[in-house]
């Protein structure tokens, strides 16, 4: 009997039921919603199959950046449910980040009912083509009877090689579609087979007799390479062999501090990365070939010539445990313990007004044993990086993919996602804005979120990047779009707006007291304005 | 001389000054803007090249709808400039609603250098994918010698037969590149051949012989049908033949009060909407073959069956005048002014609390002589449009194509091209959300634009649905998904947090107070909270 297996009451199943529940067994346990009209077979669903979380966003990035900060953590997908072509444009920003994050998402996108689509209606539109960029998986379900086997398709295609945002559209009128309890052959819930990651061990091997030849080397770590495991086989190959260690400039998610080896970031700006790998061979852990984020005249994109690369695994590989294999391969060589490792210290810092460099060093310093960071915007994020190898062990989470407006939500979901560890937020004021909406799902949630608001107003990277053009930076028109001063945005006000506290720090010892206070709310997001010049 | 030409000092002249100079002289001069890395060229074309006002968004979404509402108004179109893929994508919903309400709008999107696109960087995505779907007109330009040429061609497409959003990429180093003074044949600024609308005389013919043959009759308006032209001569026709006249649902733009008379919207849902048509040949003035928003059980997508039609003019022609054209060829039997004429007066309203109705005629009440009202959201949308047939003559901007957040930005661009008139958002609370950085734009460009939010902490069209739908809209998960009251959203915090001073209203007298107060800004926003039941 089909509703047994659904564990639904027979009266009241339908299309949507047989998604959640076949989403639920393969453990999508949360989705994050911003539904409409196409959506309420769906939404009613949500109280019919028991297992499933909504959390409402305000906005549809929210909803996706939250799936991307969940699935970072969680290592599976949460769902989203969005509302047809233009919910799902909404959510492209960090569906495009989470794509380059290599993060699982099941993305729903409800759409009209099938018949109706030829009118072209006033939302009708190409959400095959709106969706294809951001998904390694896209499918339209055509038929009740392919309800279950789509969803676990999509799930597994979320999960497995080319790890990443899996589309499925459901049409209204098959959400809504009644399921005969007696004739569920197809419709029963489907068990997705998820690959497991792997390496190759001719990777190996190439890579430890590049080792031995003793060439200058960078190992070069990103995706499961960054885990404890990655990072501690790489600085113990790294000691062993005079090379140098350096992490992707913005991972999606690594581990730090708490005696973990301070690996260092590739530098953002061209002419330091290139500096950087002057010279050596560049093995490649989980890593991409290095690329410069933007192209600039007369520097090349590639930072590493394609004959000085050597991929030990890629980034859907076990990286990690290709790290490990690699060590163990030259066991002669490599101690079982490198002895690279720093341990938590706190940082001395004076008293006084507010710089990127303090904040990084009192957020160190402050991070309890196990916190998250997601860190957005440059102002604050290179010095915490930086500082952070010190602090208590930490995970932090990064813009991957560029588009801005993730680091709230990448928060929110991954608190979502890790109920039982802190989450903080270090974001830079002008991309807090795209996804400001994040603040009242927050409270809505009684997530313990601590958010430092870097507060320059300015958009600080543009100004470099006018100066870097030979652009004048003070022209009027210049100074109007890159200049946020006017009005300065009131980050009490608009954080009490959604129901958050908030406080405005401007010295390094009113920051220290407010990080204080604010790791003691257990129940509630809070938000720090830090002033800084 | 190019410099000559172009007006530029030839030290400083690049790709983005042709680009500019180009749209200007075909009568582009504002740009909506959230540039990033990729634009900067183009921001500093904006300090050498006089005559386009940059506008600053917070979010895309901020532009692209500012953008709609401008073009709506100045009848020609705006400038976008969004950063790459995701920032383009984060306009794509009211693009989308552009696209539908026909607006021109010149969509620039920056690319990376042309050399770089194949590193496949953070930032790259597939700009045309995204791009294509909400867009009439695309391309990237691909070499210096077409960067006039293509400005000239988007800009006809955008104002053409297939009016709409025409979107030209720009690869960064294409902005950058020096124009030599000496050598500025094709790169010499271009002027968009631009057709104006017209319309068929065999159909005026045709609606002739169809209303002398006495059938029963709807005239549907839309497009330009909803000029005061337009809508003088059908409600001359309507009057001289007992047809009935509606406007589409959504209509782009629509002039009301006055003295106009009071053409009624065809009815958003179904059963209504079929009442109205039911019986009768529908000749379409402008509008689309009126079709149900959304696809339901039971119910036919198209309200009319399609021998019932007669195409008098489409959305992209002279809908108007082939009004006054079918008005002037019945002259026998249509006066020269028809007697349906409503005239200015004010509705009596109690004082008690607030409600939809009172709402509606209180803004009625309160409109100055051309005042444009942007309205999103059903809760007080419809009972303020029944109003305000008595109101002084004013437009009315409504959401054509349904991506909801389009309110707030549509009335910031309409306030930006029409600085002489008063403009005010009617504005559901939910749909707000979406674009509310659309509030702080309003304060830093001085406009002095008048916003009521319909605050009932509800997706009040969702519980609808849900019970339309035959579900539950009290289950927990259902009222998770549709409520909004926890945390109730503080607007008068979030309004101050973006410098825009508000105030809260709960009843008819306190409203009538505040919309006084309101209107004496005559340099700032401001945002009066409604408090609804």
């Amino acid at each position: 009997m089909l509703d047994t297996q659904l564990g639904l009451d027979s009266e009241t199943q339908n299309g949507a039921c047989v998604v959640l529940k076949t989403a639920r067994d393969a453990g999508v346990t949360v989705c994050f919603a911003n539904p409409g009209t196409t959506e309420m077979p769906f939404v009613g669903a949500l109280d019919m199959v028991r297992g499933v979380r909504p959390v409402l966003g305000l906005f549809e990035g929210v909803c996706t950046g939250a799936a991307d900060g969940y699935g970072r953590m969680a290592g599976k997908p949460a769902m989203t449910l969005l509302h047809l072509g233009p919910g799902h444009a909404n959510g492209i920003a960090n569906l495009h980040n989470a794509r380059r994050a290599r993060t699982p998402i099941l993305n729903v996108i409800g759409d009209h009912t099938r018949a109706h689509l030829k009118y072209d209606a006033p939302l009708t539109s190409d959400i095959e083509s709106l969706a294809r960029p951001v998904s390694v998986w896209y499918r339209s379900v055509a038929c009740e009877q392919d309800l279950a086997g789509d969803t676990s398709d999509a799930i597994a295609a979320a999960m497995g090689g080319a790890r990443g945002v899996a589309t499925l559209v459901l049409p209204v009128d098959l959400q809504s579609v009644r399921i005969d309890a007696n004739d569920g052959g197809e419709l029963r819930a489907q068990t997705p087979r998820i690959v497991e990651p792997a390496f190759d061990a001719s990777n190996v091997a190439a890579a430890a007799a590049l080792l031995r030849s003793g060439a200058p080397l960078v190992l070069l770590l990103g995706g499961r390479a960054l885990s404890e495991a990655g990072q501690r086989a790489a600085a113990r190959i790294a000691s062993a062999f005079s090379a140098r260690c350096y992490s992707e400039t913005f991972p999606a998610r690594t581990e730090r501090g708490g005696g973990l080896p301070d690996i260092d970031r590739l530098p953002y700006f061209p002419e330091p990365a290139l500096e950087a790998l002057a010279g050596r061979k560049v093995v490649l852990a989980g890593a991409l070939a290095p690329v410069t984020y933007f192209g600039y005249e007369g520097i090349s994109s590639e930072l590493a010539a394609p004959e000085d690369l050597l991929t030990l695994a890629g980034p859907n590989d076990a990286a990690d445990a290709a790290l490990v294999a690699l060590a163990d391969s030259l066991a002669d060589d490599v101690q079982k313990q490198g002895d690279c490792s720093s341990v938590a210290v706190p940082w001395p810092v004076d008293d006084g007004p507010l710089t990127p460099q303090a904040v990084g060093r009192l957020l160190s310093n402050a991070l309890p044993e196990g916190a998250i960071v997601s860190v957005e915007g440059g102002t604050c994020g290179y010095p915490f990086v930086t500082a952070s190898a010190h602090a208590r062990r930490h995970t932090i989470l990064t813009n991957t993919g560029g588009a801005i407006g993730q680091g709230l939500p990448v928060a929110l979901g991954a608190a979502v996602a890790c109920p039982e560890r802190r989450v903080f937020a270090l974001q830079s004021d002008g991309s807090a804005q795209y996804t400001i909406q994040s603040l009242w799902t927050m409270a809505r949630e009684r997530l313990p979120i601590v958010m430092l608001i870097a507060s320059n107003r300015r958009y600080g990277i543009l100004q470099t990047e006018l100066a870097r053009g030979g652009l004048c930076t003070d022209a009027p028109n210049s100074q109007r779009l890159t200049l946020l001063d006017d009005p300065s945005i009131d980050w009490l006000a608009l954080s009490r707006g959604y129901g958050v506290s908030a406080e405005r720090v401007a010295t390094t010892s009113e920051l220290a007291q407010a990080l204080e206070r604010a790791i003691r709310h257990t129940d509630a997001p809070c938000l720090i304005e830090m002033c800084l010049p």
